[in-house]
């Protein structure tokens, strides 16, 4: 007999700590029903603009959990199915001087907010984002003790902002401590991988997830499965290519992006910031080859899904 | 009035030099059919094991070309319709000591020929990899004087081994020299975003190509757009998925594969170098993010439409 849990947000956590006890307790099998915060703690609010941003501290993620499941131990796989994700009616997209990918070409801070309708999110007239919403940060308590930054990932999972973690995809966890202790929130409505600019279009999310425990495999770090084509509303037609080409991965990713920039401000009229952040929720970052000495590519990947 | 030019490959070049003087002059609007080698230049045969993996000399890719572009000139954008692409019936993958991406992984020089007809190639039963083919190679004479190798891609493109360069694909190089020199090879029936054990399925390659000048934009780097939907064969079911986590892009690439390598030799049954060779020839390598100081994310997707 499974039971679905409603958890929500009234109190969050903003570090990852075993030492957190658990908000709540289920059984293998159960659904939790999570209200997620988004990654600003609801500090930005519709109406803001760039002149808004300000200096401020920021504490990490704000997230939902922990939840303990029961038998759970050192060595298990935690297995989540992803069952339903409804991101909120507010997004918004942000970069600060020193943050992103490329901090040396936008040395100011900028703020997009957004309107989603459910399905997509305008950037100007003739520019939509479909959304395929996931949660940035899904993970499990790490086995270290004491506080640890939820801005990195790492193996038990945390802020890992992979794209494809949309409804209908199983995720595995290796546990490291009893119970699990699984937490999750950063919902995004819509990211392009790379996450460049170091915001998605950000926003809460109410998320649908079921828990179970694998003993017949293990996994290291994060790993899972979909069941379904990747990106169906965005892959649904042609695509525009940059190309990054140098001996280094984080290069050629620059490379590539920064010809994105130039080719969306020359050939589509955005400005830079706006091309900035369209990189950012929509252009994936493809490693095409990483053997052939000494110069490795990075290619952007931009859908021409987004101009309708 | 254009024209369509067949181009063989009798004599073939080993090396990008804009000394080189072309086989063949066409005029913008042309298109050329042109018969490409395989990368080994067909020293791997119907019935090779790994047995015959000897040390040998190598001269490069063998490479068809170079074609001049009458009126071509530097600055210059040369515009290249990928019209048709058909592969050979015969592929091989293999790798040597001390290349790839996992070179302290696998000491041992590995080969495997594949049976190309015409939709698919199979590793072994139940495992079968849908044709996508692209030519690895294409490209323009540098500006810089002398020979350089074919093995790095560069800026003038080159050895860019990027899988999405298909049939329907445009392809824009920006023009170094007069004529442009344009020069193609290395087919490719399929391969996985990062190429990781250093080829493809390698086969030979009748190309049918368009060639034009646009003067109306500059591109500073190889940039492309598609006409149809990325991977319409692997991407029609689901994915199985690993990531690497890591503050270097290159390590978390290995650490992704490592765990692909696992999965596909635990779950799947297969041999270690059978891994290796399906993760280069099928699995894509994904940047989910290269923004959360100091760990990045890379994800390595494995098409399960492999397993048919």
């Amino acid at each position: 007999m499974t039971r679905t849990h409603r958890l929500d947000c009234d109190v969050v956590h903003y570090a990852w700590d075993n030492a957190t006890p658990p908000k709540l307790t289920i059984d293998p099998g159960d659904t939790v029903v999570m209200n997620c915060r988004d990654s600003s703690d609801g500090h930005f609010r519709r109406g803001m603009t760039s002149a808004d941003m300000k200096p401020r501290a920021v504490k990490g993620h704000p997230l939902t959990g922990p939840i303990a499941i029961r038998g759970a131990r050192p060595g298990d796989v935690l297995h989540i199915d992803i069952l339903e994700l409804i991101p909120g009616d507010l997004g918004y997209t942000a970069f600060n001087p020193g943050g992103g990918l490329l901090p040396e070409d936008f040395p100011e801070a900028y703020l997009k907010m957004w309107e989603l309708d459910g399905t997509a999110a305008e950037l100007r007239p003739g520019v939509r984002i479909p959304l395929e919403p996931f949660l940035g940060v899904m993970g499990v308590a790490p086995g270290e003790p004491g506080e640890h930054s939820t801005v990195p990932p790492r193996s038990s999972g945390g802020n890992m902002d992979i794209k494809q973690l949309t409804a209908g995809t199983t995720l595995y966890l290796p546990v490291s401590v009893d119970g699990a202790l699984f937490s999750a929130g950063d919902g995004h409505a819509a990211q392009g991988d790379g996450e460049v600019c170091i915001t998605a279009i950000e926003t809460t999310m109410t998320a649908t997830l079921r828990f179970s425990l694998r003993r017949d495999r293990k996994v290291s770090g994060p790993e899972f499965e979909t069941t379904r084509p990747l990106s169906p509303r965005t892959n649904a037609g042609h695509h525009y290519v940059t190309t990054g080409i140098a001996p280094d991965l984080m290069e050629a990713s620059k490379e590539a992006v920064r010809a994105m920039i130039r080719h969306l401000v020359e050939v589509r009229g955005l400005t830079r910031e706006e091309a900035y952040v369209l990189s950012s929720v929509a252009v994936d970052l493809k490693i095409s080859e990483v053997v052939d000495k000494p110069n490795w590519v990075v290619s952007a990947f931009l859908p021409l899904a987004v101009f309708g």
